[in-house]
């Protein structure tokens, strides 16, 4: 996603800036900083729909209460592999970084460890907690249920949400697989972009409320019923739904947060769950990251169909966009991201964020 | 899969006759009672590819020497919530019985066990050893890697297998969630019946040597290249490539088996790899079998696009084959299933499958 005028904005501004809305409605320093560099990490990445796209939304929760910025979760029951987290209802971003941090206390003693928490809220980009697990030396897993926008395969309506799931291994010299990847087909943000340019969806992206697959935009973001992973029966999308649910019993059934049809849209307090797995590598067969690192090269290096369009692995397409943003000296919003900067920066009374 | 004649095989029976085929090439009854069960339960599941359609390919590569009927999995290494086993060469069902069991042991501690196992052979369904974890009142999960079938998102030939997920949880009054899926959109048995119909594959299950998606069953598996679920790049097949790699970890790279494109395709001893993990759920919030229930009769009573074809859950198909089983009073086999186990009763000299 380019901007229209190409206007560049350097990670450390849109970190400051993040960081100053978050304080504004008062946050401390040190969540301000884990909520910005989760939204700051994630457009980074390239997920420009998990990044600063969702400070406002933020913002908005925190002003009408539904969110309590200097929540500190708290451990409510303990094995020495496993923990139940609650959230106190704090920024989904600080509960996440809490848990993730006591899984790999744990797998570092037991070789895996699992957290799960309630009562929390939107935390970001699942490989987020991933690459917590990785920079350890460790294999990290999460899951978070979020509001309904996936239709289980025959149903009319929706019953979950994109539910995503994060996987990440460590590798040689940095490389690293990380999957992170809701189990819908698509998620809204993709639509809008189809939207933008006035071009049709894909038929098994989304259905209408008829049950059918759509391919008019306007349509499925009125309708908002996306199709799981796999797309219709024929193509086997209950799959997809299938793990849509193994996302939702882990991240909410276990945790005993909100789940399934019951996670509110928005406008109430949300009472989402996460689930963090850490695992040790060393408790296995030496050379997990030789292995890795042979898997991945062998896949990067096969022969592709259309010579322009190389094999890649689960991570790439973000170190891509990880290296263009160095290139470019900052991230590129598009124009009304900005707009909606500068709307905040004056409501806020912050100093607006500056880019070039 | 109906049989053309109708002709009707009690399960106590199918399960005598793979027995007495599994003694007579030097089994002894301990395993041979694991793996004729193995493949029973698969039949009685309806995943008729993998029940009692395997057969011969087992009782081949036994007679070959590529498997040890009698190898017994010995433990190499462990923390308390983790092990490495090493299937010698032995029936994959008799490894994976000893690997769940390891599992829910550990789980039954500290209240999660993950397993993994090299030199290991075809396991049969993952959902075998969820089922195992479920009987025990514990949440099970399993993956398994298999032979190349599967093409990464862009490239031409295939390099991961079938590489399937199972899933399950216990739920209240014997109930039960039971996800097993291929990390393909459908195995090459559906396109068989699909050929056996001479009917075309739907757009997005294989693609062919020029790497479009195929709709001619014949040359579909000629090819043999499976798109991953999700299908083509354009809907989101790069996530069933993923999840496919996730599993690999899971089963070969973490336990130093063969993985990947090195899993070979038959006529030499395997070494493929199984991970097992078991949860024990009275470690987390209490009331998980009721919102277990709650959410699956939630998903099953919801409003189905055509009324004859309602919202199921995953295992209800299952449970629907297995009423019908009963209801008919054994398995239906298609007659070349049963020409085949008369073949092989003659050529291993014990009484042939009765049927009725």
């Amino acid at each position: 996603m380019s901007t229209d005028k190409q206007l560049i904005t350097p990670l450390r501004e849109a970190r400051r800036f993040m960081i100053d809305c978050f304080k504004a409605v008062g946050a401390n320093q040190a969540h301000a900083e884990i909520v910005a560099d989760s939204l700051l990490e994630a457009d980074y990445r390239g997920h420009y729909t998990h990044g600063m796209n969702r400070l406002e939304t933020y913002i908005n929760s925190l002003q009408h209460g539904l969110v309590y910025p200097n929540a500190v979760p708290t451990l409510e029951q303990e094995t020495v592999a496993t923990a139940v987290v609650n959230g106190n209802n704090g920024f989904g971003a600080v509960v996440g970084h809490y848990c993730m941090n006591l899984a790999i206390e744990k797998a570092k003693n037991t070789g895996i460890g699992l957290v799960v928490c309630h009562d929390s809220n939107h935390y970001g980009i699942a490989g987020i907690y991933v690459l917590q697990a990785i920079k350890r030396g460790l294999i990290g897993f999460s899951t978070t249920n979020s509001k309904c926008l996936l239709v289980p395969t025959r149903a009319k309506k929706s019953a979950l949400g994109t539910n995503p799931i994060g996987f990440g291994v460590p590798a040689n010299d940095g490389d690293s697989f990380v999957l992170d990847m809701a189990t819908t087909v698509c998620s809204l943000g993709k639509i809008e972009i189809q939207r933008r340019k006035g071009e049709p969806i894909p038929p098994g992206w989304a259905l209408n409320k008829e049950g059918k697959s759509e391919t008019d935009p306007n349509i499925a973001i009125r309708d908002k019923l996306l199709l799981p992973l796999g797309g219709e029966e024929i193509t086997a999308g209950y799959k997809g739904y299938g793990l849509a649910v193994f996302v939702d019993i882990l991240s909410g059934i276990l945790s005993g947060s909100n789940y399934g049809p019951y996670v509110p849209n928005s406008g109430t307090v949300a009472n989402v769950g996460h689930a963090f797995i850490a695992i040790d590598p060393k408790v296995f067969v030496p050379g997990v990251e030789n292995r890795m690192s042979d898997l991945m090269n062998y896949l990067r290096n096969m022969e592709s169909v259309d010579p322009n369009l190389p094999v890649l692995v689960a991570g790439d397409p973000s170190r891509q966009n990880m290296e263009k943003v160095q290139m470019d000296g900052g991230l590129s919003y598009v124009q009304d991201q900005h707009d909606t900067c500068k709307k905040l920066a004056e409501r806020l009374d912050v100093p607006p964020m500056k880019s070039f």
